[in-house]
């Protein structure tokens, strides 16, 4: 069965890879498995009929059948499990991935957020600048560990999994404020991820929202 | 093969359930699963030794036989996999189940956490008393999405799940705030949680850490 999958009709990034199915198209882009995207408004977000589908009235979704999901890093994890591509079968090496997915979210991605949340939610607010100081710290004092854990390593555990994903495309909004580049081996590292097929394809399909292709593949 | 966590040798909290291991206490008790207790400095979690289970340099860990576990929601999940007690066997049902811890962790956490962070991180600056106010807002937009979606139900979708237990312990850091009492169904909902036999025995534990009972069950 086909899934679908919702996204921003209007993302904020104009589909730059940014907004959050892009995580989703990837995974599944990763997996071989076809999908369809369903298209929200900012208004239908907030209404009823998708708050159906996700409490918190956001995107993406995912629908396959009677299964209803929200939460990009719960959705990658439900593509990834039917996947050896995302997830390996030895128990022991999967459960590290899965680690990383759950790091990425919880412990990397909150400090990036708070740069964007600071910026435009707070982008007026007389304190901001100041605290752009100790956002960017906080975030470095994130980056600093992982860069340490990753070292020359291809991918964080081993063959590239969902937790590379994950951590990958929370790292990838760090990309305009340069700060990447201060750890070359995680800029290396995002580098390598952006440069896999099933990631300039769901890139590619994220983009074709907002550049005409009615397919959205 | 009994499983050994990690957890603070002198928490901030005194033992009062809000430091992560909790989390992993309680999976624990849920799935009636023994385990050791290595307590760590503050000085010992940022030492290679420790970084090298925990590339964050923070608590829990968890190492069962070859296999290293950081991250508490990758922890609870490891647990969880294996327990029907904490994710139902139906995989439509284990997937939502999923989709909760997830959405708890990257969704519900994050503004939670970032009331910890003005207070203790930024409580000195001239700032942080009308950030306060920003902040709160965004919890009552998450706890006001929650709550709508919870409803009169007991638990999140069907019976307790690993998605109830990591929802509930991000809650649980709001109490002081007496925010949570602005949802009365999500006070109840946490309180039902705080009444369960094996939250009861988890939160015992980890006190029993500051109270001298020697061998942290």
């Amino acid at each position: 069965m086909t899934p679908t999958i919702t996204a921003f009709e209007q993302s904020p990034d104009r589909g730059q890879g940014l907004a959050r199915d892009m995580r989703v198209r990837w995974a599944l882009e990763e997996a071989n498995q076809p999908y369809n995207v369903r298209l929200v408004s900012f208004k239908a977000m907030k209404e009823p009929a998708h708050r159906a589908l996700h409490p918190f009235g956001q995107i993406p979704t995912y629908e396959e059948g009677e299964l209803v999901l929200f939460e990009s890093g719960a959705i990658v994890f439900h593509i990834a499990q039917r996947n050896t591509n995302l997830l390996p079968d030895d128990a022991n090496a999967r459960a590290r991935a899965i680690t990383w997915m759950f790091a990425a979210l919880n412990t990397v991605e909150p400090p990036i957020l708070d740069l964007q949340t600071a910026k435009f939610m707070e982008g007026d607010k007389p304190w901001t600048e100041e605290r752009l100081v100790l956002i960017k710290d906080r975030i470095r004092h994130r980056l600093g560990d992982l860069s340490v854990r990753l070292g020359d390593a291809e991918w964080l555990d081993g063959t590239f999994s969902a937790g590379d994903l994950v951590m990958v495309h929370a790292l990838l909004r760090l990309k305009p404020s340069g700060m990447l580049n201060e750890y070359p081996n995680l800029a290396a590292y995002v580098a390598r991820a952006e440069a896999r097929p099933a990631y300039k394809r769901a890139f590619a399909a994220q983009l074709a929202v907002f550049t005409g292709n009615p397919s959205n593949r």
